[in-house]
């Protein structure tokens, strides 16, 4: 029926409304007066530009639709809904309220904001369009969303036309736009030079597939000749393709590009819906895009009632030796595939480089108990590691059935007599059918076992085939995964699923991703030395990364003599990371061995607080240094992180945010004077300071360096 | 690993083992000595040939396959798996067995054949493939084997090159070969004619996608001109896409074309893994065509111990009220849109044109308990039948949520207490990963109300989109839902589900499939009148048919005055169906209103048997008529059926199969003297005779129509 009324539906309506074509328009400021939104429609076209102390952020820039018509197979079928709009109503709102946070970067948010709420309908077709905007001192938000109505019910986006458009040739931080693959090093170039640039930003993947030369991922950070600090991302990507940014190189235009799937479709929708927020942070102090909270203001709230099982963990892992190459996620040599349920893995000969053996487990084990970590993660358990990868395998892992080397009711128990929890590991294979099947039982195994958490990763090409990691239909997924937790009480941390949108504030059990490249791309071929100065102003915009730092050996070859990868930083930048690169889990990501070469500074890792009532950003100039300040959450000691870039520098860090009048005693954990990511990486040295809140301190950083400071009341 | 040494293995095996290049060739023949196939490899090229008292069925014809290189997204990358073949080893075997059936056109069924098995492997890369002929009286069975091997683990097919090369123009029934549609009219035409007939072939349907303009669907049924019956499908089709055929008109020779995937690859294998089995029935006597067991005896065992749960079902259903538009399936008319779990529709207005109310259900349990039927069958039950169709709608139905106007513990329990079954309806919408998340709880659901049998549908394009309905992945989802129906013990009569091919000899809770053009398209415009005559030659070669016969009321505007269409048979043919159209599940599809009008032809549909003890066929010319006596299970009576073509015709049937020297009572509902399909369908009349052994019965039979009797002893 609908589809019969739509075809009649413009004739009818157009006699009777025909589209009021003088402009109109409506503003509002932030609470702080500062930033400005302009929301207008032009010759039935809606706009909106932003202004930030009166400079302009964003220029006039177009909002809307194209969607798919009837044959929605059929790519050239377009029904645009941009255009043809009379403005129906506007309410605006302002809101100043705190919410409580789960774990965070604060105990504590602030959620203040003045909200324009515009109502549309497309006189030619009388669909209704509403546009909800939000101005923050930090930035802007604003989503569309289409209200329940006769004459839109099931329909189908076949492209999001918001612009963006840049008011200079910004020098920006980029990874080129892609549909499957986040795990790429940064550009830094003008936005004119991403064209020229494409080519040599490229990173090859296990799964990948890019659409434009333009093209490039959210969250985007900018900086303007006039020394502007401008992030676009987006807030509750719920049941929506991740949208990408296409640049105009002419017009310095980035246009909203959805994710696509297997029929070329972006999103199917179902009115009343809304779509994700798009948010566009912005200021002239880059310590303030660090600071912002717009992204999780702008998702729902918890809705988990009962939150004491979401807890902090700090853990390490039988994994960076099978990443290194040093041992293995696999058991056997001797089988060309395996059959799930069938290859009896009792009566193969094992290569004896596996990893995960109750031998090794225990040690492990051990080694946590000893040093006061919460957990031990676990890859190479269960079986199916012998052809996983890189062969598109439908039935590739059953998440219940170990090796016949890991004893799980042995190895979960001696943990839990030392106090440790083993943490679970879900790689998909990207196999998605095959994980939904198994997701009850293999759950439920981990409660059975007492696992409390679980580090999943999609790595690989999406089975079904054609369907993308970051379209509608895997953001649904990962969604379902991490709800479908919440009735088992686990905690999850996805590796390669989408790049989060601050959704873990709406479900704090999905405590982290990894969804950009990660420290294991040091053991890869190494990763930009000031990779870590750009991460906190995009990938982390949208919430906690797993990034598992603490590696203290670099060279790689002596962990696995056929691996001559580097990790590209000093050993101290890698403490610093503890505090610039925020989660709720953190791992200490080397082996007990190299640990134990350096313990005094394995002592800041062994120190350093999870859960922080505030944070102070001190330094920062994306792609170039960081340097932050958290106190420890119902406590007193303060954690201050560094991460430096390629230029050697001195930090000069002013302490005012300590209590005044008291003395505290500073542990520095800082570069050697001859240390250097490459040259010198582990050269370090360890002192300690009297402070108070009148202090200053300078400490220098060397190329790919940094530092990591405990302050404790004394 | 395996993909690296791949790379290497060429240069290294074609040294030490160039392929033999003499012909070599073997042969076996079937128990009787009437079927000879020869295999050869010729150039390092496999190949068959079928001879049928020394006629020949299939000349010399290619095998093997193109398999699909490591760049598994990119059908330009090929790697030949049909050739550079040498000869391992042969082994050749008898078998002489009888299997009891759990539901059958007979109680027993032999399985009498001789085996060639010849180990092949391909010289230039090391890699094994085995071929496994059976020959049987009434045709051959093949299939290929990978077996276990160090060069073929997992793999990509990207096409099977099996040949059927047939030795003359012959005549053919065919529909065109299609990924989501089997609900075709058959066209009769020479293999020659089947380009030109291509487009006046088609009909629309919901979810189609046709390949080529000589592509044919199988079972396919041929004739030629020297009065040969051959039969090309498949059998055991598991884990595998479906097989169509396409046909070169110079050479008659058929290739296989298999459904593909949303990437266009064929199958993704993992060896060991056998392919279906291809068949070849013939014989001279079409008769022998209907009574071949080749398909079931091709696939594996019954692999459910407890059997006790899988009863045969006679049902009616608050369905045909529904298809001819008389009530509807959905509730509301007032929702653009439905959201499950979020629309409360005890809010929303009644269009009061619902079809699954307490009251009509009611009425017809108080029906079908009156008149002894099992079970009833009931649609549009469940939310969300307001925009189901035709949206490609992911969340569409929730499988547990009644309509306000279906009490299900009310209606189950008066159901019970009439000794009637409600029969479970899952309309999918081919949402399957919707369906697939939902159906522990579907089950259980049905386990909880005391459903025992559910039929379910396929209807629209599949989601996960690009995916096809006849393609691996979703066959794989047809028998997912078949095996997890075992563990509740429910039987699955799956419409709209790839064609049979005798996997419910393994799984015989899979109780039927539509699978083909059933009874309801009588209410989309009609069928043709010789349909019945085909489809036991095509559709029913795979398994029983829920062809939901029984309707009494050919003109549908009497059910719906805006529905012109009409049921092209008389009532007598629709009586017929019964017994010609076997299936363990059987419906009384028109409405008790229609019923009442003609009680003494209603008796044979509550009379006929469900079960049968043998099956003799009496009559049979594919697209003319078919005659099948058939003796109920346990019981001593007999039951015939006839169904006419568009010729009118006197049917002569000798009753030899009867027990000698008794004298029966022969109960014959027949078409009466001025009955036509379209003119006169509802003049039929009923006759009561005297008959023995010795008898034989001329009854003429009308065009579109037939007869039934009943045979008891007096």
């Amino acid at each position: 029926m609908r589809l019969l009324f739509l075809g009649y539906l413009p004739i009818f309506l157009s006699m009777i409304c025909a589209p009021r074509m003088e402009a109109q328009q409506k503003e509002i400021s932030s609470p702080n007066q500062e930033l400005k939104l302009v929301f207008e429609i032009n010759e039935g076209k809606p706009f909106y530009r932003l202004e930030y102390k009166n400079q302009e952020v964003i220029r006039k820039s177009a909002l809307g639709f194209i969607l798919r018509g009837n044959a929605y197979k059929d790519t050239s079928d377009l029904d645009h809904f941009n255009d043809n709009f009379e403005w129906l109503d506007t309410q605006t709102a302002s809101s100043d309220t705190t919410w409580r946070t789960v774990w965070g970067e604060e105990s504590h948010i602030r959620d203040h904001h003045n909200e324009l709420f515009v109502s549309l309908r497309q006189s030619t077709t009388g669909r209704l369009l509403n546009i909800r905007f939000r101005v923050f001192d930090d930035g802007l938000g604003f989503r569309y969303e289409f209200p329940s109505q006769k004459h839109l019910g099931m329909f189908i986006i076949a492209d999001e036309t918001t612009e963006f458009a840049m008011n200079g040739d910004h020098e920006a931080l980029w990874i080129q736009g892609d549909y499957d693959s986040q795990e790429y090093d940064y550009t830094r170039s003008k936005l004119s030079e991403i064209k020229e640039r494409y080519k040599s930003s490229y990173q090859s993947n296990a799964s990948q597939e890019t659409f434009s030369e333009t093209g490039v991922q959210t969250a985007l950070m900018m900086k303007s000749q006039e020394g502007l600090y401008i992030n676009l991302h987006e807030a509750a990507l719920i049941d929506y393709p991740a949208m990408h940014l296409n640049l105009n190189p002419e017009t310095m235009t980035f246009v909203s590009w959805l994710t696509p799937d297997a029929w070329g479709n972006k999103a199917y929708m179902n009115a009343p819906q809304n779509t994700p927020w798009r948010t566009v942070i912005v200021s002239d102090d880059a310590r303030d895009i660090l600071a912002s909270r717009i992204t999780y203001n702008l998702n729902e709230p918890n809705t988990i009632e009962d939150t004491s099982w979401i807890k902090p963990i700090k853990f390490m892992g039988v994994w960076w030796e099978m990443i290194t190459g040093r041992s293995s996620w696999s058991y056997t040599a001797d089988l060309p595939s395996v059959h799930i349920g069938e290859t009896d893995f009792s009566k193969v000969k094992p290569h004896n480089r596996h990893g995960a053996t109750n031998e090794n487990v225990i040690r492990y084990i051990d080694f946590a108990a000893e040093h006061g970590f919460d957990a031990l993660l676990v890859e190479g358990w269960n079986i199916g590691w012998e052809d996983w990868f890189g062969k598109t395998k439908d039935y590739v892992f059953d998440f219940v059935t170990p090796y016949p080397d890991f004893d799980v009711q042995k190895l979960t128990d001696y943990a839990k007599s030392k106090g440790i929890a083993l943490m679970m590991h879900h790689e998909t294979s990207s196999s998605v059918r095959n994980y939904e099947r198994h997701l009850d039982k293999a759950y439920q195994f981990m409660k059975d076992y007492g696992y409390t958490s679980v580090k999943s990763g999609y790595v690989g090409d999406i089975i079904p085939r054609g369907e993308k990691h970051y379209g509608q239909y895997m953001v649904n997924h990962y969604l379902y995964a991490v709800q479908k937790a919440v009735d088992y009480k686990i905690m999850v941390n996805a590796h390669e699923a989408v790049r989060p949108t601050g959704v873990g504030r709406t479900y704090p059990n999905l405590v982290a991703n990894e969804s950009a490249r990660g420290t294991e791309f040091q053991a890869f071929g190494g990763s930009n030395p000031n990779h870590t100065t750009i991460l906190p102003f995009t990938r982390l915009i949208g919430g906690p990364m797993d990034y598992t730092p603490g590696v203290f050996e670099m060279d790689i070859s002596k962990m696995n003599p056929n691996n001559n990868s580097h990790v590209n930083t000093t050993l101290s930048n890698q403490l610093g990371l503890y505090v610039v690169m925020y989660s709720p889990i953190q791992m200490a990501a080397d082996t007990p061995d190299n640990y134990m070469r350096f313990p005094d500074a394995f002592q800041f890792i062994k120190d350093v607080a999870l859960e922080w009532e505030k944070s102070v950003y001190l330094e920062a100039e994306p792609g170039s240094y960081i340097t932050v300040a958290r106190l420890e959450k119902g406590g007193s000691t303060w954690y201050v992180g560094n991460n430096n870039g390629y230029e050697a520098r001195t930090s000069s860090i002013d302490l005012s945010f300590l209590d005044p009048g008291v003395t505290y005693e500073a542990t520095i954990y800082r570069d050697g004077k001859n240390a250097h990511y490459r040259k010198n990486p582990q050269d370090y040295r360890i002192e300690k300071k009297k402070v108070t809140a009148k202090s200053t301190l300078k400490i220098e950083t060397a190329s790919g360096g940094g530092y990591a400071i405990q302050i404790q009341k004394k």
